[in-house]
């Protein structure tokens, strides 16, 4: 069976992401390519690598014919993207990439990104992407908000230990690094070579980046109660790539415990020995997670290290993933690829 | 149809490389990993990105039972992969992947490798593994001998142009960079982080790095007469990927037509559009080459850019690549993995 | 007035770190150095950066003649150099870059060092070389022991706060990123360049890392009862600079504040404005100290970052703040040079 | 004696790299620092690492009072720099380091320009900014053309051989690599670190370069008639740091010879024993150029690699040497920092 898909925002990272996993999988097809900017121009000039692959040009979305399609990734800017979402048709399966349909609250959307939602009738039916934990709402969903990278590789690290009650939730400390894709491929000065190089930054820091409107939404939802997390995100010289080191309240066995139990089914979390990290390089271009606990000198105290590729299963492995289950395939299908390393 | 392949030298970087390939190859299964120092050890703890495989654990190759093994991939250094390779059983079909058998003349071994051939008998059967050109002999062959990487980049560049004998044979240079991959995981003081990082560093300089023995070999083969190039290849940092560029006398769009024609049909050679040229990273983590070809503004001379992944096209992949041929499968099967950009 | 110095360890970064500032140092001439494995050598064969320089050759230990030599740099490995620096002339200024005299219980070198302290006797002389904390006793002192560099960033993070009672020393967690040169130039796969190119990896987990030994010294002697931070330290792909992240317990004000009054007249540390951050790059090569200060959305919580470069203003550079003072010379001399960016 | 300086384009890299070596410079100090966009701001905002010196705000160059300024670094687009140069007071002297005055055919300026020259009249009085083949012209000239940093490192390889008449003038070839810092603090796809990490990248493909035309402008006098060599610049994942391979017929040991010969006494040249070439990294942060000749296993061929830093010696510390001697002072002041490595 062969499903036929329209990337919206091919022209970006998470865009090209998607062409790169979908070449090799069995049961998709691409059918459209959609970018403004460059409409007109083919992919191989946008993005050479994928030259070998026999695609349709970029065309703007409005000149887009979607009655053959049967599913659309949309890897647009928030703003825009709420606003073309809309206008799709109706019938169409829409896995959204952007930030426009993750917080369930529209006030909280406005709140932290200082707009108002441009469709609030359409977020009430948006599933959040997090495939581990809503695959049953995505297997039946029209529309899937895909999760931030940063935020998807926090609530692997802590949706568990939140659930299970085993760490106290009113301390909790979230060092993150990540390399420079997960900013897109926007012309920004601090994103230059020249100024990323041999360098490490933190940024908005005291915990005020808007991946943590997503922490507290869900965090709190688990916990039945706020949760505020202590949140800091790096930005650090690799194009690609989170690691995450938590500091958390809890015995380490527990926590190693309860990680064992949350995903042991799961294809794609991998849990590591006691003891062990995992760095952030393990994981790179494949839709893996890895997630290590270490116990601290200091009693009580225990640290997680978690890691995934922020383009692969932070944002566009993740949507290919909530694309099989809600094309009812086998969810790991296309997915299996390994990381590449070094 | 699956066939059972061992892996030789599995701690390294070319064994790991087959590992990541053959992890979603649909016709092959590893049934040995071996590693001598390593025996013992699970690839999870040498190798973490494999961490989600199913392997059997690292093992001494005395120890190993290749009564069911199809194929081997031997990834070993060169001076231990002769005597290897000799004494493993004679039905077995082997893909050499140092520089053990690539040298037809047992003498020019002694003489680029400083020791003596020490299977010079086995020399004689095997094939020289770059699969565009040695294609149907590979087909057929028992032992097949990997290439360099930086020699299998530049015989992609320049065997259809000297066969064709559309350029000077007199006056070819080769400007090669390389990441470090290619030196393998060996400790050397030159490959350390520090001292790799945010520099360049030409090495084998004047002509005298080993794979020019290779050169020599085909060059010369296909010539009919003595070529001798000028090469010089320069470490980058950069993990994987190696970028020539080849400085030649001739016609642009006499060079550009000849490669049209030598890879109308194949599918891992992609030729690019007059005046454009590869970048390194174009292919990284993928099997594909890219050829490009810009005339100069000195008439009668053109530079060609080619890029391949050291550690796909020009070891692992290549192997496996082989391997299907060796095996009657077809030759892309497992191999058209997309490049990893960015 | 000109001093001549000797450097023993002149092989290694920290070593070569002394020649780059010594080279434009008014007052101090390189009388001799020394690097046992690479005696006879020139230091233009063993760092080619230093080309221009007019320095003597490399020199065994035993055959130097330290007549002449005013003060020594020993930049060995913390075992050899306790015996090493016992065995010098007693007239001798010494500054040991090592963790050798680091400690002033001998019981604790042996037991995060796993070995027994080979100079206990000279262990009771020696001065902690935390320059801004330990001035005046630097000035008289004839052994002075270089900090860790990890240890020196931690310390101008935590000091003053401790100090001043303004932070919950209990609940102290610094987070660091560290470049590769911090550990030297040895042969480690883990400091391979293929290894640590776009990678990230946490390493002593569990806050065990041998520089706590400094933390738990020092931040307990000025809390005047057992501290005992959380330290996670990450080698990170750059070859030089530290960046620590501190989430501590507090009033951001007050933090700040206790910062401008401690680091008022200090030259090298550099306090930025309430919620600016440094970012690695900032001190790179340079002896200078970034810290800024940023208040936490949760109230009562704050985020420290600081950044120093670690082979300058963490250990070589610092040697050299301490060679000024032991040597009645201006404390800045030679010791201005600005940061390199890009 | 101190001299007053401005710098005029202080918001970019080489204005940046102007104040680091003015930091030190014991007869320099920085009157005024001039940026458009930036006006208002001080520089510890624009680039942090400088924030431990007192310097005056950025400002509009209409609003600078230029009266008590000595000397003005201009380190602008090659656009506007010659009509800012032109409005300056007359008895300003003038380094200006961008490609506005390097070419003395205003007519070439125009063609590889592709804008008519706006200032031709100051042209004729410009001196070409290579310090040490126009030394004496430059100490009398109120002018100063900085080279291209490209431009500069080709030549000091090239110029001596040209002039000695020791190679074949019609064989040139020049494989270049440069890092990041080269192409300015600009907002270009291209030059975002997702884009170059882990890449390598030719442009310019086909001697079209515009450095190109200072090759042709400077060898074509040396020789006395047309030389036009083949140049092909690659985009390295560097932030500073330019390595020039060349390839060249003639005899390595008279090559090496004529290079003793003409730097003989230079401060800033560094030529390596035969058979040795230099490092990217060798250099970095410093005024230092390396030399390296290896002779080719081809007879009469033969390969010279040089590098220098592309901030320091390719611009800002050519231009600082060049302000040394346009104010009487010693050639060297200020500009023996050591290369910083790692």
């Amino acid at each position: 069976m062969t499903y036929t898909v329209a990337i919206l925002g091919a022209s970006g990272y998470t865009g090209a992401e998607c062409v790169r996993l979908i070449a090799t999988h069995p049961n998709l097809r691409i059918g459209a390519l959609c970018a403004d900017r460059k409409a007109g121009q083919q992919m191989s000039k946008v993005f050479p690598h994928l030259r070998h692959l026999d695609l349709p040009a970029l065309q703007r979305i409005e000149d887009t014919d979607f009655s053959g399609i049967d599913l659309v990734f949309a890897a647009l800017p928030h703003g825009p993207s709420q606003e073309i979402v809309k206008a799709l048709p109706r019938d169409l399966k829409v896995i959204d990439l952007s930030a426009g349909f993750r917080l369930r609250d529209s006030a909280a959307f406005e709140q932290w990104y200082g707009q108002p939602h441009a469709a609030p009738e359409l977020q009430a039916e948006a599933v959040y992407g997090l495939t581990e934990f809503y695959r049953e709402d995505i297997k039946s969903a029209r529309l899937v908000a895909g999760t931030g990278c940063n935020a998807a590789t926090g609530q692997f690290a802590l949706r568990p230990l939140i659930a299970a009650g085993v760490i106290d939730i009113d301390d909790i400390i979230v060092d993150l690094k990540a390399g420079a894709s997960g900013a897109g491929r926007a012309l920004k000065e601090h994103l230059l070579f020249a100024e990323m190089f041999e360098n490490i930054k933190g940024y908005s820091l005291g915990s005020v980046h808007r991946h943590q409107a997503e922490f507290d939404q869900e965090f709190s939802k688990l916990a039945g109660r706020p949760v505020e997390i202590q949140f800091t995100p790096h930005l650090v010289p690799s194009s690609r790539g989170i690691l995450i080191t938590c500091y958390l309240k809890g015995d380490a066995e527990q926590v190693l415990r309860t990680y064992h139990e949350a995903y042991a089914n799961e294809p794609f979390v991998q849990v590591l020995p006691m003891g062990e990290a995992p760095m952030m390089k393990d994981v790179r271009g494949s839709n893996f997670v890895h997630i290590g606990v270490v116990g601290d000198r200091k009693p009580g105290r225990v640290t997680v290290i978690a890691a995934l590729d922020n383009l692969t299963k932070g944002s566009s492995g993740q949507a290919l993933q909530n694309a099989n289950l809600m094309l009812g395939l086998e969810e790991t299908t296309g997915l299996m690829l390994a990381p590449i390393y070094p």
